[in-house]
């Protein structure tokens, strides 16, 4: 009687069946996500490689809902016989290594080709050229049920200016007009922490968007590391035995750890009673198990190396917020590097209070998230942000969210964000990730308290003051009748020196808030 | 200088590296999801054939945060030569066919398992039977990187007792103390949904929690169904048309499509002018395009037909509520069958107003969301019924949110629910869904106002009714006095017809109330 049909799907297949997973639910949303994919490639092709980014979208009404994309960069550009493979095989990629990166999955960029393929029944033409004396150009289609590229048409050209770079092109099926606030603010948020970029983007109406290059200086790009020993799991650890060549476990843990040197592996194993000689391969279960749980919770390990990681630093953080909001008051701060899983991950985050901030209802807080430099622009309820902000007792810090003007910032660089979703809308609460945000946010509060306090300490000084300057005249003078004195004593030494402390904390409180 | 690596990885190799998009995020999550997808798979292999369910969970604490699953059903067994596919296998299951079932990406079950593998190194033990005269039994691990089952045991033997059924057993690292609220939350909603269900938990600490059957009535089980017409997208019907062996149009529209016969065939490809008689194998791109874009446009289709999903039905919701809220008042409402990308779709809905609902502050209201009978316990406020409840405009129906006792139930089954993550969070917001919950909603508003109303005019009417019974007597009496006359006029009458009217008014009100 067992009537179940038992098949297997390609991973194309399954993203095909599940669109909603990575950011295609409905058509606004679908324009939404794939110029965001989009971008966000051009942009890695050029910033992994210090190469000034030069990205150009252009976004065409077709009619009957159908729009056409056209994005350029001049970044690396995809070797000739990997195209085929990078822009129409789902879970192919250059994006699984560990270092930092906008996109992870290698699969947004796809996705969104997908759609163009599903909605519009388009095809991709992508020109690249890697600089050389080349470039060539393709049609592509996705055999979905497959997962494999279908080359409708392949041309390769003379590249007589050595021009470098890709352009994709397809076309999809969307609602830019109701979309069109979400890419607008994507583009906008993305520029503030892209200052040395050139954006251009056009739209269906013709209007141009461009955010111009403001800086030649780029925060050096990320390079690839080897996993932290803190939080990486059994499979890990196994996969790099069978990967590795150490026939002793000294060996094998000196070679395979993010900070991990001969002298830290010899006592981490010495501290678990695991022999230094002995042969990984042949590490029981149990014992691997051991080792692993007990990497967890070794605190001799070196954190790990932020170098790995391209933050966007706390001046750069605190100058595109004060262009935004011109707030009164702007706490910044960066957190050390931590890991989570064996991931390499920095928060940085910055509390803004006053000026053009303006006062919101708790259910619409002003909280600007970013990973890896994107703007997160969907579902901040369910952010790890949000969790850290609602937990903390803000009375601590004599804040009042609902009555007072701030604006939280939140960025979180890593190897590898942990995205709750495919389509990167918001960040799972990994205790590690949820631990880091609340202290760098605390850190951030208590700067914002202590202006607080001197603005308050200041007004009170100066009110004092003012009484002073009312009454002491008086009081010197009817005394003086009083005493049936002749000449009144001198108040001005007293007042002056009122004057100038009040003056000194005045400053003291100002000083911040530049 | 392109140093780009490019590489493809398994599906499973994906989700390794990003569970967290399948709901493991941290230990407690895990914790939760682990036990979820394992009970759902298990009510699944029951209701889909009409097997009243016995379901047996047994978690045991092993130590190190090291915990034991067992789960036990007396669903309809998987066949001996799939087992190890249908286990450590990604992307493998009897999911992917068009009809209502709990799981939907034939890969929870697998993920709870790969991420026993991957935290306590721990191989998975299945022991099922179809009921036939052998019993089996399967220890397995699943190699991450190739995506394929590796069998570490198997056994065969004798089924005397022609036991059927499914006995899934293996460990995890997780966080039961805190997970538990939400684990056994997750037991008490999806109780409500299944009166016809024994379900037993026997929690770490010993705790027992059963959940008897009340009943032997099950929902009919849901039926495989064709795609419904509207919706559909162009990578679908190329499919069915490299599938099908239909020669001319009329023939593969009338074989291949939910509710779609010759006649409404005829019709429809007359009106977008398409030659019935024409080979769709030799259709043309911009043909194609007319076809499906038409399609979702054609308003002759019948709408799906309800009889492929199995709702709860507006008794049993009804009756849920009731014994779990003894509401003052409850509105229950069943939309009709609606469609979103082909996928036939039903949204049942109540407001439940007063009783033991509390009031709840804005960000915290009572929303019980359950897609195909699982309760959703995550993420409300990124869910579509969320931001249906943000978008009606309350006051029309008199009621207030944030000071009103009111709780909202939306339950949506479908052949496919379109989830947001993996982890099955919570729903998209496509625009047919959407439509449906706020109808839904609206419905059950209107009819809470009417009830709100009665209940006022009721107490308009008594208030009314003891004036009179106050004064008109002294009034008589004056007016006689007055009047000089003798004999006062009786009121009497009078007042019993107010009495009267009065009650009547009451018990209208009160009527609905049951």
């Amino acid at each position: 009687m067992s009537g179940e049909k038992f098949k297997a799907i390609s991973a194309a297949d399954f993203f095909y069946k599940n669109k909603e997973i990575a950011g295609f639910d409905n058509p606004v949303r679908a324009t939404y996500t794939i110029m965001r994919e989009l971008v966000e490639n051009a942009l890695d092709a050029c910033e992994q490689y210090s190469i000034l980014p030069e990205v150009r979208v252009k976004l065409i009404d077709e009619g009957n809902s159908i729009y056409k994309l056209k994005v350029e960069d001049n970044g690396i550009g995809v070797p000739y016989e990997q195209v085929p493979y990078a822009f129409a095989q789902i879970l192919f990629g250059s994006k699984y290594t560990l270092r930092q990166s906008r996109g992870i999955f290698g699969l947004g960029g796809k996705m969104a080709i997908l759609y163009g393929q599903i909605t519009a029944h388009s095809t991709v033409r992508v020109t690249s050229s890697t600089g050389g004396f080349e470039k060539y150009s393709y049609e592509l289609n996705i055999n979905i049920q497959e997962n494999r590229p279908v080359i409708r048409r392949k041309e390769v050209g003379p590249n007589p200016g050595r021009w470098r770079g890709t352009t994709v092109q397809f076309s999809f099926e969307g609602d830019y007009v109701r979309a069109k606030p979400k890419v607008v603010e994507y583009f906008k948020q993305t520029s503030i922490l892209l200052p040395y970029a050139n954006i251009l983007f056009v739209d269906p109406d013709g209007v141009l968007y461009r955010f111009d290059r403001v800086t030649d200086v780029m925060p050096k790009p990320a390079e690839e590391v080897q996993p932290h020993p803190h939080g990486i799991d059994v499979e890990g650890v196994q996969r790099m035995i069978n990967a590795s060549r150490s026939s002793t476990m000294l060996d094998f843990m000196a070679n395979n750890f993010h900070r991990v040197g001969v002298a830290t592996a010899l006592n981490f194993l010495k501290s678990i009673k695991i022999d230094p000689q002995a042969n990984p391969k042949t590490l029981q279960s149990r014992e691997l198990l051991t080792v692993v749980s007990r990497m967890k919770e070794y605190d001799e390990f070196q954190p790990p190396d932020a170098q790995c990681l391209s933050p966007i630093g706390m001046e750069l953080l605190k100058a595109g917020i004060m262009r935004e909001f011109r707030p009164e008051f702007v706490a910044v701060t960066q957190r050390g590097a931590s890991a989570y899983s064996g991931y390499p991950f920095i928060v940085e985050a910055a509390i803004a209070y006053g000026g053009e901030i303006p006062i919101t209802p708790p259910d619409e807080m002003s909280v600007f998230r970013y990973a890896n430099k994107i703007p997160l622009l969907y579902d901040l309820h369910s952010d790890v942000a949000m969790k850290v902000i609602k937990k903390i007792n803000w009375q601590r810090y004599r804040l009042d969210l609902s009555t007072m003007p701030i604006a939280f910032f939140i960025h979180i660089c890593a190897t590898k964000v942990p995205y709750k979703t495919v389509g990167k809308e918001y960040i799972a609460d990994r205790p590690e990730v949820e631990y880091e945000i609340e202290w760098a946010l605390k850190t951030c509060a208590r700067e914002v308290k202590m202006h607080l306090t001197r603005k308050e300490k200041a007004s009170i000084v100066q009110r004092r003051l003012t009484v002073f300057e009312k009454y002491l005249p008086l009081i010197s003078r009817f005394a003086t009748e009083l005493a049936g004195a002749q000449n009144q004593p001198n108040v001005e030494k007293v007042l002056k020196r009122l004057q100038i402390h009040a003056k000194e904390v005045e400053q003291r409180s100002s000083l911040q808030a530049e």
